[in-house]
């Protein structure tokens, strides 16, 4: 046996040479293996448990022997009798090194343990959250010596942690005296340090070792969701998952209504500030407790919100944001004690940091999304779409990212359709129309059988089938197109023209009959002519802003198409294509990445450093205003035609053919009758 | 005419050349010459106005000709019309160089005015507030290049002040869109950089070159009295000095009195709080009042205190005080929001500044006495002593400094004294006593007569002769010791022994008339044996004190003696030496420095570089614990005697011959007193 030993850490596979006798723990910390500690090698916390390895190890070349660790101490003896360990593990502060030794660290015992998001493109999230629990061991004052007890818990922090620039708020300051007497001179502190220099924080702490949890808010605030993850600030584990209806909804269904709103009325903003933030205290009470969690537990929220909403989080009059030039008050990242937003639910010290804007009409969700999906790391040029309300628009590459917000309108979710809901059980939300009968098909949420399914009416008895959603909707436009019942400049034939009886005259314009349930007391569910035109007019402003992105970055074609959004995730890639809402793309290159938003939120919350990235990202993000490009009108008004009036879809006319109709009366064909028109 | 030409800038000399076209302004800068300026050169503000001088200078060996400077221009001309300006001024940033030219910069167009303080040590302030008025011209935002309102008001600070990293509150940033199309992009911010590195913070705005008032509190927060300046962040000067009562006074006179009660009643601390803060909200309505200035354009407050006055103002109960090891819960500077503090009649973003505490009994007050002393800097070996209820002591020169507290009580302010009172009209202030026929003449405050003036009892006619306030017990006792009438041991001689019908049998011991009143209804005014006791006390505490610190330094003696504190500028040197209050020394060497923590708290304001000097001083003064030094009690035994036991005071003897008498009726002298005693 040599005087020193070496050491592989698997999986990271470091290795050195270490004297006998060094605890493995400091080994790892040496190395920069990631091996976990809170109480700072005490042997109180067990989270540097590791497991080591015994007898040959051919690929290291190295054989470990029996003796190759100090024994079994008493420290862990302790630890495994009061709180069990699994057979074979060491406390990696206990064991020392003795000879050659391989070490496996198991990924409960690793810091920056690695959340897999369950989603369509996997991304890892690594785990540097802003706040942390840390066990020191404080000085006792010495008269001789006399220094404020704040003062001696920095030097702990600085000497322990290696923290240096610590602040406490009054609040903190006025505890801590008890708080370090009971410990005897032990405590817990939660600690924040945020992007940027800012000194670090005490939030909250406890006498002795704490154990109690950490978490933080997510939240995707939204014109008309408020959606929030409860994560685990330790794993990034999400706890739970909630949302609520953005009470703001009764001063205005959109955003520019709502502006409208603090326009006309004094003090209206306050009205609205006040109304979200009420929701976002009993949106962090109720799914704390669904999470079986403590609300002032929580140390951390990050929001991500459109400008508007943004604005009126903050308390801040959005009247600049409903006019050109839609000047922000301000655009930068926000770090500010959650007090400040009246969030009274949670850690009184807790802080939140909010998203950069990208512009005036993009916002920190769409900078969120730009967080998650990363258009500027990709290859491939990728378009990428959060489908709402309003609708934001990002196209680039790693070269160069440009973003854009389109005002689509409601009727991508539902509003504005004469039997349109929200997405809820009894919601027709896939269609699928018979090109030869006309006879339509289709699914309600709530149940996965299709309506010519044995056993459909007992499975939709409870909800009924109400009315057609966002999606179902998407589908059945894109449907009756396909099946020769729209022709492409969106006018619905008649009965006669397209041979069913489900085409019903309504005026001077045709009508197609989705479902009706009247026999059974329920709605008679119609697409309407002015059903086609509304989702015209979203699926025109929607493709006229990819359209106008591709001009400025000079493309004619993109890579990959990404839907994003709650309700992007719904959409039927081929159905959007056949509608035209999307530029033509190959069809398994359009996918969906579900709440990209609420997912840039979660990264943020869970790693300092994508706070700093995603703000140096937004810096370089090329900003487009459509309302001043007159291109986009242009590409608006092409973009009305089903799919197009003249850009073409090679790749859909692979997947679909469509059919060449016209139901023009004029007999001109949809060429004379925009003519006309215009 | 050259190229370029030689600018003399005098009072300060600096000289350098600049091409001919140069802003006198630029010049400045370029050269570090101390030249105004709030808007950046644009002509408004008329802050850079400057002397230009023509002609022959010899001393400068160089010819001023009529033409050196630029022309008499149009901005000039709009502002002296409008606004006035002294004939031969020129505004430095309009006039340009355009040949050898002498430029004089009269004081207030300095910035770093100077403010002489009044005082024995005269002592200058140079201002470098943290608090300043800054004029910008924002760019307009624009939707090609989308960036926040903040973010252009931060690149304007940026170019046009060299200020980085400014931070703003929610309630500015609500206010800055309004105010910023009002003041078509150009506003005034009022712009707080502390000491340390935090960011700069804007705490309010204007549109347009504002010229308001820009204003802040020095207090020092005494267990008695809270005394504020109210001073011009622009100049440093004083426009008001108000002071009130501390209501806590309620809770308890002294400082351990309150450290009980909040001891013995749950949430006591809670209101002693709420009462100071009260109270200086209060005294921040009045003090503006007095001097005409609006209370929101009071920016900033710095706070010098004892350690329990600080801990009650910032809310941290104070029990850990009031027991060994006396720990202070922060003894660091703070700077944080006035409304912490629940200061709300000021600014509302005002700032706070609290110098650090130098011990658990030696606190900002202390600090801000070192502040303004500067025991660090000085060649002697100088003493300065804060009478108060609790004495702050500082002994030192640019080698060491030491500090100490001794609890006094408080005799020296007229407390626990059979006559005494708080120092008012009517308040014996000064005693002579004839050493022949142990007569006393005294004055009154009031009146600027003795009692054996033409006129006197006229002019005391309306406060009365009331009683006797503690610079007026310290003479009295000191004058009773040299005519003879009380003995080195304190003991006042019966009317055989002195020879007067002036000292009158009380019990057991003898007391000296020194005023009656009765015929006139008022009060009848004896020292008793207890009163001298008390002052005993009390001057055996601040001895022993100063002892300490000399044993500790190893000194026999002080080149110097500064009292401080508002009681300390009215005690006479020469009856504070006879009575041993303070180590023998050279008269003339023994000063007062009225309130100096008042004055070090105002140096703070005004002056940033002094908030760091103080926290480096405080960082190196050694501090000594009086409680716990065995020495003290020795030293306390032995200052017991008037002037002393001991220690011999020979500049004492020079200016004042203290008769050898003793009254001890066991007839054995104050030794064999003690002795009996013990």
């Amino acid at each position: 046996m040599t005087e020193d030993a070496l050491v592989i850490f698997t999986p990271s596979g470091k290795r050195g040479r270490f004297a006998l006798g060094t605890p493995v723990l400091q080994a790892a910390r040496q190395l920069g293996v990631d091996l976990d500690s809170v109480c700072g090698g005490r042997g109180i916390c067990s989270k540097c448990q590791i497991t080591p390895g015994y007898g040959e190890f051919p690929k290291f070349g190295i054989h470990v022997d029996d003796e190759a660790l100090s024994e079994w101490n008493a420290v862990e003896e302790r630890y495994k009798s009061k709180r069990g360990m699994i057979d074979g593990r060491r406390l990696g502060c206990q064991a020392k090194v003795m000879g050659d030794i391989v070490i496996d660290v198991p990924p409960e015992s690793q810091v920056h343990k690695q959340v897999i998001r369950k989603s369509a493109t996997q991304r890892d999230i690594v785990m540097d959250p802003a706040t942390r629990l840390l066990y020191i061991e404080v000085t006792e004052p010495d008269m001789h010596e006399p220094t404020g007890d704040f003062e001696r818990v920095k030097r702990a922090l600085a000497e322990q942690w290696q923290v240096e620039a610590v602040e406490a708020d009054l609040a903190i300051l006025r505890r801590l005296q008890p708080v370090l007497r009971k410990g005897e001179w032990k405590i817990t502190v939660a600690l924040y340090k945020g992007n940027h220099d800012h000194a670090a924080r005490i939030l909250d702490l406890w006498p002795g070792y704490h154990e109690g949890g950490i978490y933080g808010l997510a939240i995707d605030l939204g014109s008309t969701t408020v959606a929030a993850h409860l994560c685990d600030l330790r794993d990034g584990s999400v706890l739970a998952s909630s949302g609520l209806m953005n009470p703001q909804i009764r001063f205005g269904e959109d955003l520019m209504s709502r502006v409208s709103y603090a326009m006309m009325n004094p003090g209206g903003d306050v009205e609205m500030t006040r109304a979200v933030r009420e929701a976002i205290n009993a949106l962090a009470l109720s799914i704390a407790a669904e999470a079986h969690v403590k609300p002032t537990e929580i140390f951390e929220v990050v929001f991500v919100c459109n400008p508007v909403m943004h604005h009126l989080l903050l308390g801040i009059d959005p009247v600049e944001l409903g006019q050109a030039p839609f000047a922000l008050a301000t655009s930068g990242s926000l770090s500010l004690p959650a007090r400040e937003l009246d969030l009274s639910n949670i850690a009184p010290a807790a802080q939140v940091y909010v998203l950069p804007c990208i512009a005036g009409h993009v916002g920190a969700d769409a900078a969120a999304v730009a967080l998650s999906e990363e258009p500027n790391k990709s290859d491939e040029m990728v378009l990428i779409v959060d489908v709402g309300t309003n609708a934001e628009i990002l196209l680039g590459n790693k070269t160069r990212v440009l973003a854009c917000s389109s005002p689509t309108g409601p009727a991508f979710e539902g509003a504005q359709i004469s039997s349109g809901q929200r997405a809820a059980p009894g919601a027709i939300e896939r269609v699928v129309i018979d090109p030869v009968t006309k006879e339509p098909r289709f699914r309600v949420i709530g149940s996965d059988l299709w309506s010519d399914d044995p056993g459909f009416a007992e499975a939709t008895k409870s909800s009924g089938i109400t009315g057609i959603c966002g999606s179902g909707i998407i589908e059945a436009v894109a449907e009756m197109r396909t099946a020769g019942i729209v022709d492409p400049s969106g006018l619905i034939g008649s009965a006669e023209q397209v041979g069913t009886p489900r085409c019903r005259p309504e005026g001077r314009t045709n009508s197609y009959l989705l479902h009706d349930s009247s026999a059974e007391g329920g709605p008679v569910i119609m697409v309407t002519q002015g059903d086609i035109r509304a989702i015209q007019l979203a699926k025109s402003a929607l493709y006229a802003g990819a359209r106008l992105l591709m001009d400025e970055i000079g493309v004619e074609t993109v890579d990959r198409v990404t839907l994003a959004g709650a309700f992007g995730a719904h959409i039927s890639p081929k159905h959007a294509m056949i509608l035209g809402m999307i530029p033509d793309a190959p069809l398994e290159k359009v996918t969906s990445a579900g709440n990209a938003a609420g997912t840039g939120a979660r990264i943020a919350l869970c790693n300092r450093a994508a706070r700093d990235a995603i703000e140096a990202t937004v810096h370089d993000i090329l900003k487009i205003e459509t309302a001043i490009e007159p291109r986009f009108q242009e590409h608006f008004v092409n973009a009305n035609a089903i799919p197009h009036a003249v850009d073409p879809f090679p790749h859909l006319a692979g997947v679909a053919t469509l059919p060449e109709v016209s139901f023009n009366t004029a007999g001109a064909g949809s060429e004379g009758r925009r003519r006309r028109r215009g």
